[in-house]
């Protein structure tokens, strides 16, 4: 089975190939190829499917427009579903068009949130339309012991972002952070960043499930409005361990833009 | 760059194909190979070239005899040169008998530890020279409180083997031990394991330098001897985390019998 291995921000990614959905991909499969030592190791799977394909297999697919050729099939490392990634979609985009199966620099992704217009920089980046952006005010979480204040915020996903007054480096984020469960009933993930000058910030994150991680789109997104909640435009660069992203603001919506690096290609024996 | 991913009992590697000896491995480039959200991810690099192609580049090599026509170039995932590796060397085997490299069934490697006689099995597994098992009495370490009693053992490197009466699951060892100075002035490996029936035990192992770890195959080989240390000979099956090996014993020498698996291959573009 031909594959690819690829990263956004260190949030990484076996890729499949698979345009007329040919691959079964139990959960033990997808487990299988994320494995970190038994097997190619990642974050999740993208499997990289023609739209039109999936259509005649039964797979519940949400409303995407006939422009939308080519579908995400996003697997968790566990194998559930996953709807969308902002660094996965970069990742994904970026592949179509090292495979040449996508000529034009901007283009609509399916996935199960929905179609999401990605567009290609000529130096590696792509800039993914990350869809709209609530500020629900104030929200609290409890992290080793001391209270954490910040703003709740919704960006397809739960989000309590925090702003911290020195290096986000010393926060003990590994302790786990625990969301106040009136304003957050099935949990979030929690941000805390710094702005170091304007218009930058740094920020960590801990994701829901997953403990802390390199880098999640939808958090650097939450980091972006939180750190400017008054203004509802304007571009932010958001340092994460990971790497760094630039979040466009307009009105409600957001893009996300950021590296996407096809690391390795080759065959896959799991 | 042409390259392959395998594993022992999920000891993993990347392993760069290299026979004419032309890739340059600077300790930055194995570092992010090894990476495992931004490169493929492993615990080290065997790099496999010829002997005859490395006399020529001034790399300092142990006498290995005119018949080892492979040298396994194993670096550790910082970049720094390892010696040897009793997971490793299988998966290079194995490699090079896919490859189509080596014919024959047996076969010596060369490594920075002198030149180690390999096997191939028919279903996948590789027997490996591990040279000879020093025991030298007991001694001691403490672990989350409490003091561990066992073996020390020389393998090429210290180990301290502790039997424990109940599972080896329900040790706090990733509280991390401290070995006896006195015994282990440069550190060592800890292993603690439980004879689960004759000749069969469970092991985990806390590596120097590296943590606990899925296997290590000194360490393998340290438990065999430690569970039998009146013996000089038998066969011993080995359960680690990552998988099972055997191991055979004759006198001060010992033989490693485990799996070897290539799980895939291709280009990489670190």
């Amino acid at each position: 089975m031909r594959f690819a291995k690829g990263h956004g921000t260190e949030n990484d990614f076996v890729i499949l190939p698979d345009p007329e959905a040919r691959i079964d991909l139990p959960p033990q499969r997808v487990a299988a190829l994320c494995d970190r030592r038994a097997g190619v190791g990642a974050d999740g799977v993208l499997r990289v499917v023609r739209t039109a394909a999936l259509c005649g297999q039964g797979m519940e697919l949400p409303e995407l427009g006939s422009d939308v050729e080519w579908f995400m099939d996003y697997r968790n490392a566990d194998g559930s579903l996953a709807e969308m990634c902002g660094n996965g979609v970069r990742v994904f985009a970026r592949y179509l068009a090292e495979a040449g199966w996508v000529r034009d620099e901007r283009f609509s992704v399916g996935t199960r949130a929905g179609a999401r217009e990605v567009t290609l920089d000529h130096g590696g980046d792509v800039t993914v339309d990350m869809g709209s952006v609530s500020l629900h005010g104030s929200g609290n979480a409890r992290l080793a012991g001391t209270q954490l204040s910040g703003i709740h915020i919704d960006v397809g996903n739960p989000h309590l972002a925090c702003s911290v007054p020195g290096p986000v480096a010393e926060i003990p984020l590994e302790a786990g952070p625990e969301l106040d469960p009136e304003t957050f009933p099935s949990g979030g993930n929690l941000e805390v960043f710094q702005v170091v000058e304007p218009g930058m910030v740094d920020m960590r994150v801990y994701e829901r499930g997953s403990g802390e991680t390199r880098s999640c789109g939808t958090g650097v997104v939450a980091v972006a409005a939180a750190a400017d909640p008054e203004s509802r435009s304007g571009a932010w660069r958001v340092r994460v361990p990971g790497g760094e992203c630039t979040v466009y603001r307009e009105g409600p919506r957001a893009w996300l833009r950021g590296p996407a690096v096809i690391v390795a290609e080759g065959e896959v024996r799991l």
